[in-house]
C-alpha cells in the first residue's frame, strides 16, 4: 500500500500552491497527524499493554497517518529501558503495518542514544526522533556529529526534535537545514513555539525535509505555513479533532480548518488544570491520560513517578473541558 | 577497618572548633577528598579497564578519601549502561574496600535512576549520588518525592548532587534540610558554585549531613566554612595536591591550605584551553583526560561522543599548565 | 474623524467570521500596520529630525495605520531622555493628528516609567507602550501593580509590550486578560514569539482588547488568528509590503496575504548579515538603518552606543537582500 | 608580617589614601567595607533626606571606609532622575569628604549611563559604578565599548557592577582584566555569587585593580581568597559588624572573623521573611528597610512602587532575627 504519511500533491490541494510542497512522488515526505502516543501504565506503574493497545486503535480508528512512540507524551523520560522496550514491541506488533512507527530514542548524549536506536531499529520502527544531547554543555559542531552519527549508524530516517524547554537549546535552522542538505536528518519535529523559526525552515528546505509541529494550537497556521504534518500531545485524546482539521487545510477549507483549531485550544486547556501546584510535564501528561481514561480507552490514569497526580476536583475539571469539546 | 571517609573530630583538628563536625562519633559523615574518576576509553571508544585500574591506583597512592564514579567528570551522561556496569565492576573490584566508593545514578527521573541504582548495589557501592530529576518540567515537591523514592528503595546513603548548570535547578537550603531530616539524604554534593547557598547549609544541617563541594577552586573557602569535603573533578589530575590541601585545613594550617589551592586554581586553567570552539563539557574533561595521558596515567586520552577533542596545540597548552604546577 | 486605526467589521470581510472583529463599532480597537519608528541620527549620534521627518514620510505614504515611537527598534534603551523628548516633538508635531502616535516609555520600573509617561502626555501621544518591570526580581502582582498605576496616573490607553528577549519576563495571558478586565490595558504588543500564547490571548479577550503581533514573520498567520494588527520593525524598510500584507487579510485573500508575508520573510534576512560578531539588538538595528539609508530616507545608517555597526561588506549583502524583495 | 590579605592594613585607615579615590599614591587599591546605601522615603514616596542623612551618619560612626550611593540596595531601579539628584546631592553634602562617595549610574545603555555619569560628577563624587548594558541584546566588544567610554567621558575610576541576576549576563575575568590593563577600569563590585570567578579574578589581576564582593555571606572567604572589600546590602543595617569583620580579616584573625560572619548570615535570614508572595528585590529591600525602621535611623520603611510591602507578620519575623543577632 502507498503509505498515508507521504505527502502526495494531488491529495493535498489545499496547500497544493505551496513549491515547497508540490511535485514530489518519490520524495516520501512524512506529513499529516502522528500523535505521539502516551503510556498507560496499571496502578503499580508496569506498561499497561492492553490500554495500550486499545489506545493505538483509538488512534488509527481516528485516521491518523502515522504513530510516534517513545516522545516526550509518552512519559519516555520516567520509562525504563524494559519498559520501552515493551511499548515499541506492544505499537510495532499491534499496528502490523498499517501506519509507520516512528520511535523518540531520548538519552543525554550519542552513545546512549544508540543504544536505544539498536533496540527500535530491531522492533522494526519507520524512523527516529532524536535531541540535541542535554545534561552535557554542548557546542553545535557537537550536535551536528551527534545527528550524523545516529542516521550513519542506523540507517533509517532521524527526525530533530527541538524542544528547547526540556534540552535548554533551540536547534538553528541553519544547523537543520545543513544536516537535512547531507541526508542525516529527515526532518523535524518542532517543538520549540517558535513559529516564526519553524517558517525560515519551511521556506528554506528541500521539498524531502519533513517539518512536522509539535503545537497543539497553532496547527492550522503551521500548515498553512507549508508545514507538513503535526505531532500532538492532544491527538492522543481527541485524533479525529486533528485529522479533520489535517484534512480541512488540505482541502483547501482553511475556515473548517480554523473552527476545528479553535475547538481544540479550549480543550488544551485540560493541560493547565493541575495549575502550579505539581510541574509543568506531570500537569500536562496527567491532563492527557484522565482524559483518556474518562474516554474509557485506558483502564488507569496514573503517571509515572515523581510526577503529582491529577485530583478529583482537577479530574472533574478535565472531564467539563473534555464535555465542552464535545468528547463527552 | 576504620572507613577514612568518617570524620571524626579527633582527627580533624583543623576544624574542631566548628561544632557540626564535633562529637559525632556514630554519624559517619562523609568527608575528605573524594574525586569523581574520570573514565579511560581505548580508541573505539570502549571502556579500558586497565588504564581505570591505574588511574584508581594512582588516586590512592594519592591518599584520596572516597572514590566517586559515574559522576560528571567520568563522562556519565555519554556512557551506555553497559559500560556503567564495567566502570562500577572494575572500580569496586579494584578498590576492595580500602575506601568506600560511590556511584552516580544519572538519569532523567525516578524510575529510570532506580535502574542504575539496582545495578549499583549489586556492584557493592557504599552510597549514591543522584540529581533531581531533568528533561522534565518539574516542581519541588516532586522532587522531593524522586529522592525518597530512591533512598526507601535503595537502603544506601543518597547524597544530591546540585548541579544547575546541567540540571538546570537550584536545590534550595530548605529542600536539602528538610530532605536530611527525614533520613532520605545523606549529604549533598554542592557544584553550584554558589557558596553563600552552601553555606547557608552548612550553618543550618545536623552533622550528619555531609556538605561536599563540587569545586576545583574555592577548596579552602568551602572547607573554612565548614564543608566535609570536596569531590574536584581536576583530582583526577592532581589527588595529592587536593590531598595536601584538606590536610593543611584539617591542621589548621589555613595559609598552606590556600597556597596549595591557589597553585590548584593555576592548573584548572587547563579546562579552559579548549576554548570557544567545543562545548564546556569537552574542553574539561578532555583536558582532564589529556592530563592523565600525558602523566602516563591512561593509554588514551579519547573523549566520548559527540565531544570534539583537544588538538596537539591545545594539548601542549595542557602540558605547560601542568608544568606551571609542577607535575610534569 | 474616524480613526484609521479603529477596526471596523465592514472593512475587515476577510476576518469578518471571526467573532472577535465583529460588531465593534464602538470599542474602538487599535489595529493595522504600526510599524515602531527608527531613529536617525548624524554622524555624531543626535537625533537627525530631518531624516525622522522623512522617514515619518515614507511610513505614512506607505499607509500604516499608526504610529509607535520610542519602541525597541527606535533604539529607545539607547536614547536619552533629551533624546527621546525630540523624538515625541518631531514625530507628534509632523503627522499633526493624521494617524494616531503612541509611544514606548521603556524604563525599568513604575516611577521611571511614569516620568517618560508625563512627557509623552504632554507631546500629545495617543497612547503607551510599557513593558513589565525590568532589572529588578519581579512578582506577578507587583507587574499588575504597574500597569495599573500607569493606566491611572496617565489616563492614556496603555499597552502590554510583551518582550522577554529583553524583560526576561513573559506576560501570561491570565495577567494581561484580568488587567485589560479592570481597563487597565488596551492592548499588548507580542514580540515574544509565542503564538500559541498570542492565540490564547486573542481568544479570551474582550473585543476591546487590541491584540498585536511583534513578529515580522508570522504576520498572516497572526492575523489569520485574530489578532488586531502587527508593529514590525521591517516595517520601517518597507511599509508597503506590511499594509499590503494588512489589506490583502482583511480582503480576505489569504493567499496573496503569505505571498506577501513571504516575501518579506526573504528580506527579513537582513538582520542576520552581522551575524555573531555583535549583538542581536545592533545587528537588527543597523540592517533597518542600512536599508533606510541605502532608500535614501535617511542621512546615515549610524546605530547609537555601544553598538558595533554594520561593515561594507555586511551591508552589501543587506542591499542584495532589498534587490531580491524588489525594493532596490 | 600583617595579614596577606590588606596590602598595608596600617595605611587604610578608610580608603582616604587610596590613588584612585583622592590621586596620591598609585597603587591605593579601594577597599574597606562599602555599604550600599538605601534610600529612605516619605510615605509619599519622596526621599526622605532627613532619614537619609542619619542612615549616612549611622553608617559612618558604624566606620565604614567610603558609601556607594545608588546601587541595587538604594533602589537606584526605582528612583527618579531627580530623585537620584536628590540622594547625591544630599549624601555627599552631608558626607563632605570624610569618605569616598561613589555612585552607580545604573540604565541600559552607554548614552543613559553617561547622562547619570555627568550629574554624579557634578556632585562631586569619587567614582562611579555601572553594569554591562541590560535590556539590549549585546556582544562582549560593546560591553568593552560601553566601559570604555563611560571612562573616558568622566575621568572618574568606574567599577563594573557584576550582577547577573539584573544584567542576565556575567562578566568574565578575561573582560574585566583586559578593561583593567587599558585603565578603563579601576575595579569590580562582584555580586554574581560565583566565588571560583571572584578568585580568579583576584589572583590575575594588578594590585592596583580592587575586588569587592557584593555578597553578604561569603565575606570572609572572599577577603581570605584576598579581595579589598565588601559592598553589603546588609551593612545597612548593621555596618558595625562588617567593620569588625573585616578588621578582624585584617588583623589575621581569620577565627573572629569567621564567628562575626555567620552572626551576620543569620541576621541575613531578614531577607526571606517576605517569601514567595512578592518578588525578591521586595523582600530583600523591604527587610533592609523595615530593620533600619525598628532600629530608629529611618522614619518610614516604605518601599517604591510596585514593590509589594512587607506586612506586621514579617516585619515581626525581622525584628525578631534582629534580636537573635544582638541588635534590637
Amino acid at each position: 500500500m502507498t503509505s498515508p504519511i507521504v505527502a502526495e500533491s494531488a491529495t493535498l490541494s489545499g496547500v497544493a500552491e505551496s513549491a515547497t510542497l508540490s511535485g514530489v512522488a518519490e520524495s516520501a515526505t512524512l506529513s499529516g497527524v502522528i500523535p505521539p502516543v502516551c503510556t498507560p501504565m496499571t496502578p503499580d506503574y508496569q506498561v499497561d499493554a492492553a490500554s495500550l493497545t486499545r489506545l493505538v486503535d483509538h488512534l488509527l480508528v481516528g485516521g491518523v497517518d502515522a504513530l510516534f512512540v517513545l516522545g516526550s507524551s509518552s512519559e519516555v523520560a520516567y520509562l525504563t529501558d524494559a519498559q520501552r522496550r515493551v511499548v515499541l514491541d506492544t505499537v510495532v506488533g499491534h499496528v502490523a503495518g498499517q501506519v509507520p512507527v516512528l520511535a523518540g530514542v531520548i538519552d543525554m548524549t550519542t552513545p546512549r542514544v544508540l543504544d536505544h536506536a539498536r533496540v527500535a531499529v530491531e522492533a522494526g520502527v519507520s524512523g527516529l526522533v532524536a535531541t540535541a544531547p542535554f545534561y552535557t554543555r554542548t557546542h553545535p559542531e557537537e550536535i551536528r556529529t551527534h545527528f550524523r552519527t545516529i542516521a550513519a549508524r542506523t540507517g533509517l530516517p532521524v527526525y530533530a526534535y527541538d524542544l528547547p524547554v526540556s534540552v535548554h537549546i533551540k536547534l538553528s535552522a541553519d544547523l537543520l537545514l545543513e544536516l537535512a542538505a547531507e541526508g542525516a536528518l529527515a526532518g523535524v519535529k518542532d517543538s520549540s513555539g517558535d513559529d516564526g523559526g519553524l517558517r525560515q525552515v519551511i521556506m528554506r528546505r528541500e521539498s524531502s525535509f519533513s517539518v512536522l509541529t509539535g503545537s497543539e494550537v497553532t496547527v492550522d497556521s503551521a500548515l498553512w505555513m507549508g508545514a507538513d504534518g503535526v505531532v500532538p500531545g492532544l491527538g492522543n485524546v481527541d485524533p479525529h479533532g486533528y485529522v479533520e482539521l489535517y484534512r480541512h487545510a488540505s482541502r483547501g477549507d482553511w475556515q473548517a480548518a480554523r473552527a476545528e483549531q479553535e475547538r481544540l485550544v479550549r480543550l488544551f486547556e485540560i493541560v493547565r488544570v493541575g495549575g502550579t501546584r505539581m510541574g509543568g510535564s506531570s500537569s500536562g501528561l496527567g491532563a492527557f491520560k484522565a482524559a483518556l481514561h474518562l474516554r474509557g480507552i485506558i483502564d488507569c490514569p496514573i503517571t509515572a513517578l515523581p510526577q503529582i497526580p491529577l485530583n478529583d476536583d482537577e479530574i472533574g475539571q478535565v472531564g467539563k473541558l473534555m464535555a465542552g469539546a464535545g468528547l463527552l
